[in-house]
């Protein structure tokens, strides 16, 4: 377990560190003028990696499979559409994958299919994208691009059920979806190909993400910005139980933030990271954030549903010390800073997303 | 860490409870009259368990695709192959599946890609049988068959680098290989059809398993039998660095006995046991083991092929009190006993397996 205490020192160490350095030009180094491939790329994680590599200067390929349901959203490329190599195409097509991880600096493997509840209903089809689909794309890189820093999106649903927070690498893994055995699957073939082919390889575990550039369509993605959604469309939000869950809702900036660092820094190959807020939230606390940025909004309690027990991990807050260590990663944006951000983005967008 | 002391208390109740029981009466219930299918049932395991379950009374079905180079082989049968229903085809057939499933009261699924070199170079074939045929199954399973109760064949090479001996079923699970971690994701699979279908499912872990009807045509199968096809062949067994790595080998009377008792035993659903000699025995002993019960053969101290260490786990010792608690299951086949009978199957039946 990890006091408050050591937070506070970690983040102290962050910012002294950045006061040291110029931002901008700190950040640039490794990645301006440099060969970047994303998976999933016009989804929600992989599309805000997109804008800041093309912001550093990084010469950005896109893949996604625009699979209609799923996260993909052109809107999410506006603004820097222009700069990057846009491939309609499916990280499951071997000849395809074989053609665009050649001669790449980077690969950020975020195309998934992202619904743990569809994984239960359809789990050979989150097999094939979720597990296959690495795969592919590991065995694509082993023999045309083994040069390329590859950075995985896992998910912190890989741990099942919490045994104590903050939770840190260590913490015993049975998934309790297919999804998250999945994703732990995909995690093992970056370690393998890590030490059996050399591959540089580096997985992040990402809890619940949030922010601009998330699919608005349905509900069973992203829980904050889904919520934010029932604000401004005035709908009532359902707090389950008494609203005491802890989750740890991290902003789409430091998820970007966090895989780029992770890109750049040379961190063990093969090895695995949890990325967190570094602060636990519950339901309700969340809840009542994103009604007060709005200025509006309404809650009610309603009961779990029949079959929670089953998916319900318990509290989740992720222990970061290990990124922060390795390459001085620390989120920046906390709850309240990152909702307004949020709300403000999808209420002058929402005609892309709703 | 169990002490030596431990086995010995364990062996002498598994002993006891034998005595006061007449054996064959005892052995049939639950399995008489009882309807079985057997994945892979052409194979080392599967020919094995079905030969008993004949025994004992079941119909069995056994459904095995033939694939060339696997372990199907037709001279398994021998003796009761007119007992048995005899299917050609494939656990990843969903339809087929969804036909044999459907009244089994028991599922022993043995159907396997088993050659852990190959998964590194054919990952997405062992992904294709060991893990989709593993969810095609419990699909079929869930949809037409939730009666039945299932025992999956999993490995001990879900535990990878080994960090103490003897190895209980709480040990970190890292695996070193694609078989590995797709032997891992079955297990999961199992056990979340388990809790969030209700399906009555066990997975056995198996270390090295050895003895009649194992595939003797090349090397990447059970170390155990090819060494003894090697001295029946009189060529010198080449062992690997100092000979003193630790192995768990397993007689395959045990193992079939093991995937009856957790059939018939009401064990906790979606649990998972391992099973083992409760004896370590290093490389040089089983050789020697090996070559004193054939009376002739040789062997030679080589070094370690280059790339073992990817591979090499350490010492594997099983630590089998879990199972015996559940189901009163402990191994009854010493080493020498299991290798007399290995070489004299092998010597009388080699023109079937050579």
């Amino acid at each position: 377990m990890q006091s408050s205490d050591a937070y506070v020192v970690a983040l102290g160490v962050a910012r002294a560190l950045d006061a040291d350095t110029d931002p901008l030009t700190d950040r640039r180094a490794g990645i301006d003028g440099k060969r970047a491939l994303i998976t999933g790329g016009v989804g929600f994680i992989g599309s805000s990696i997109a804008r800041e590599l093309c912001r550093q200067g990084a010469k950005v390929t896109i893949v996604d499979a625009m699979l209609p349901g799923y996260g993909g959203n052109p809107f999410n490329l506006d603004g820097f559409r222009d700069g990057v190599e846009l491939v309609l195409g499916d990280i499951r097509d071997s000849e395809l994958m074989a053609r665009l991880v050649a001669d790449q600096d980077y690969v950020f493997h975020c195309a998934a299919q992202v619904d743990y509840t569809l994984s239960t209903a359809e789990p050979i089809l989150d097999q094939d994208i979720n597990s296959k689909g690495t795969l592919v794309l590991l065995e694509a890189a082993r023999k045309h691009g083994p040069e390329a820093k590859i950075v995985f999106a896992s998910s912190r649903l890989i741990y099942g059920k919490i045994g104590y927070i903050p939770v840190d690498e260590g913490h015993a893994q049975r998934p309790l979806n297919i999804y998250g055995v999945h994703k732990l699957a995909a995690e093992s073939y970056l370690r393998i190909y890590a030490s059996v082919y050399g591959l540089d390889t580096v997985t992040l575990r990402i809890p619940n993400p949030y922010g601009p550039r998330g699919q608005m369509k349905h509900s069973r993605y992203g829980l904050l910005n889904w919520l934010i959604r029932q604000v401004i469309d005035g709908e009532t939000i359902h707090i389950f139980g008494d609203g005491q869950q802890k989750r740890d809702y991290v902003f789409i900036d430091d998820v970007v933030d966090a895989f780029i660092c992770a890109a750049r820094s040379a961190v063990e190959r093969g090895d695995v990271y949890n990325i967190g807020s570094n602060a636990g939230c519950s339901l309700e606390e969340m809840v009542e954030t994103v009604i007060s940025v709005a200025g509006n909004g309404s809650k009610t309690h309603v009961p779990w549903p029949e079959d929670y027990e089953a998916n319900e991990t318990g509290d989740y807050v992720a222990n970061t010390t290990k990124i922060f260590a390795a390459t001085g990663w620390s989120p920046k944006v906390a709850l309240t800073e990152g909702v307004r951000r949020t709300y403000e983005y999808y209420l002058n967008h929402r005609a892309h997303y709703w």
